[in-house]
């Protein structure tokens, strides 16, 4: 059986243009047995929220040791830092911008160190293209099992943006936001099982509400559902999301990301 | 020579969230060997025949023992199967719900399994997720090598969708429908040359008609015609098909899937 | 460490159909230890500069023999020949159509061979197919270690089209076009900063125009701008480009590819 390293890659890049492959080919050339694993290019623009949410969701999958690269980098070329971050069973090398926010928020015993090792970066490194020219070759050195101690110091003071938080509001009832909207119009909030508990122990959905539409139906799966009724279920990654069967909620809804979702319990 | 087993995939996920970065996860962590394939995640959403489409066009050219993961899954959750299907050079992972049945209609002799070895399945089973938690630790075990008739009981009642039959129509024509329209605007039909023998032994296309109008050119490759012209010819998934030179002729006929299609012969 | 042979896939397929999973069950077919890349299949229908571009700034970072296929094939079937181009460190498959017009910019000592080996070719090759049934084959045969030289007699007469050329315009002025739009609307242009030695041996951008609109900052990365600023850098291929911080220049320009660009030097 293959144990060839493993290696992630999640951008902002699109998968129109010259982008990922490069970088695909700086990870082969110094790594020749990377399997290399597309999370998503189709992040939108710059958008470092959406990267974290796509990435946390999906890395706690992959075997202990492999290696997440994550470039959405804003402000690639100044100062900002780029970043190891050793967590329990995986590793993961980004920019200093809060795009592992999400990682950190599941992974409390992280040690994230500032990456000064630059003799294993490509010279001259281009100031616009740090995926290609720095972080390539270091997730290439860490696949290949350099010890990732090694690439600099560690750092406390790493950038973590401040997660959209579920709070009560009100005696029987809840307050989140809209997290994430998928491809098929799932309305993903913020809010989870366990953040019933703040209610009460034997608190339970009765009526979310999303742009002062009422949803009091609540489902176990998708087709569990009438056909045209909004209703609510815990989606795959935790979360209480809002659907309609065979019909994109958000539209229903018009909801859009980091909107105000209610959420009143029995 | 590696003979890394190969798994390919196809799905509606899209490529911007998780959806299919987790699955990945998950069938590396069974089976790190695995040489992971895409066939296509922009399937339209829920949208089986699209599915089975691709899917029964791409299959035939890989080596033999391949799994094929298909994920097209509306009603995920409720009470339809989870199939292994065993043609004969390929292997396939898939709901029970219609999506296979173009792969039926390719291999006369599959047998099908409606899957019951629940201790591969992840625990507990996302309800909404079942690619991951289901199909993919199932397909994992098959590119491991486990012998595919032990994941459960043939069945014989598995669901197959009636797949849009060419007919005659008068003496000397028949008639089918649009089957798909691809990237290049080519109308893609059910009609292929086998047909033309229920007309007569030496019948030749005479005449197409989409949306009333008439298409009497026929081509053996699109270089081969006129600009501005539309004209038919045998594509390679061995259907005849009707293109314009570097046109969108689905524009030009403004065709859609499933609109009829009839040919007058000689 | 693995050496396994890499293959890269550049093609105007999309990623919807049966396109580009056909053609890698062909490359595994025949070589199943071919490390398969994606580079692009979202370039423009028919766009053989658009594909000759992204392919040509990404190849210089794949191992040496890699094994570069590009199918970008509107005269597929016609008698248009097939080729294959032996680069200094790499080896390229792909029509005779001009689509590898700047790998030739790039490689001054490529040899460029008409394939006549048409024992490697699936049978019947469908006229409207080739990259499964003659480019795959071919490309997998290379990767599995065949002597490029074998595959046909070397030719000169090859297709290149005529690229968008850097001219002085005037004493202190360059006149370029806009070559590349990439996702994040930035104009990428055709002017390196080694084109200013034509103008004069200290000569640096002073403003450059597009669509009559001058841009007169200059940076060294993205997030070294104003916000709502046009600026120009350079990029990571090498080119002057003209950006706007997290906006995309090429809208508030109404640059177009192929649109003159002009440079007044210092």
């Amino acid at each position: 059986m293959s144990s060839n390293p493993i290696i992630t890659f999640t951008s902002d890049f699109g998968s129109r243009e010259q982008y990922v492959g490069a970088v695909k080919g700086v990870l082969l050339s110094s790594c020749p047995s990377a399997v290399i694993v597309d999370i998503s290019h189709d992040i939108g623009a710059h958008d470092l929220l959406e990267a974290s949410f796509v990435l946390s969701n999906a890395y706690p999958f992959y075997p202990p040791r492999t290696v997440h690269l994550v470039v959405v980098d804003p402000t690639v070329g100044s100062s900002r830092r780029p970043l190891v971050a050793i967590g329990e069973n995986a590793i993961f090398v980004a920019p200093d911008n809060g795009v592992l926010s999400l990682v950190y928020a599941r992974e409390p015993e992280i040690r994230v160190l500032a990456i000064d090792a630059e003799h294993y970066f490509r010279k001259p490194a281009s100031p616009t293209f740090h995926a290609r020219d720095v972080f390539a070759p270091v997730a290439a050195a860490l696949a290949k099992g350099v010890d990732p101690l090694t690439f600099g110091p560690q750092i406390k003071d790493y950038v973590r943006f401040a997660l959209p938080a579920v709070r009560k509001a009100g005696d029987k009832a809840l307050e989140g936001i809209v997290l994430h909207i998928d491809r098929f119009g799932n309305v993903i909030t913020n809010i989870t099982p366990g953040d019933l508990g703040t209610v009460g122990p034997d608190a339970k959905p009765r009526v979310f509400k999303v742009n002062g539409k009422p949803i009091s139906s609540h489902r176990r799966y998708y087709a569990e559902s009438n056909v045209d009724e909004l209703f609510s279920l815990v989606g795959s990654s935790g979360y209480f999301e809002i659907s309609a069967l065979r019909k994109p909620a958000a539209r229903l809804l018009e909801a859009k990301r980091g909107i105000k979702v209610e959420l009143e319990t029995t």
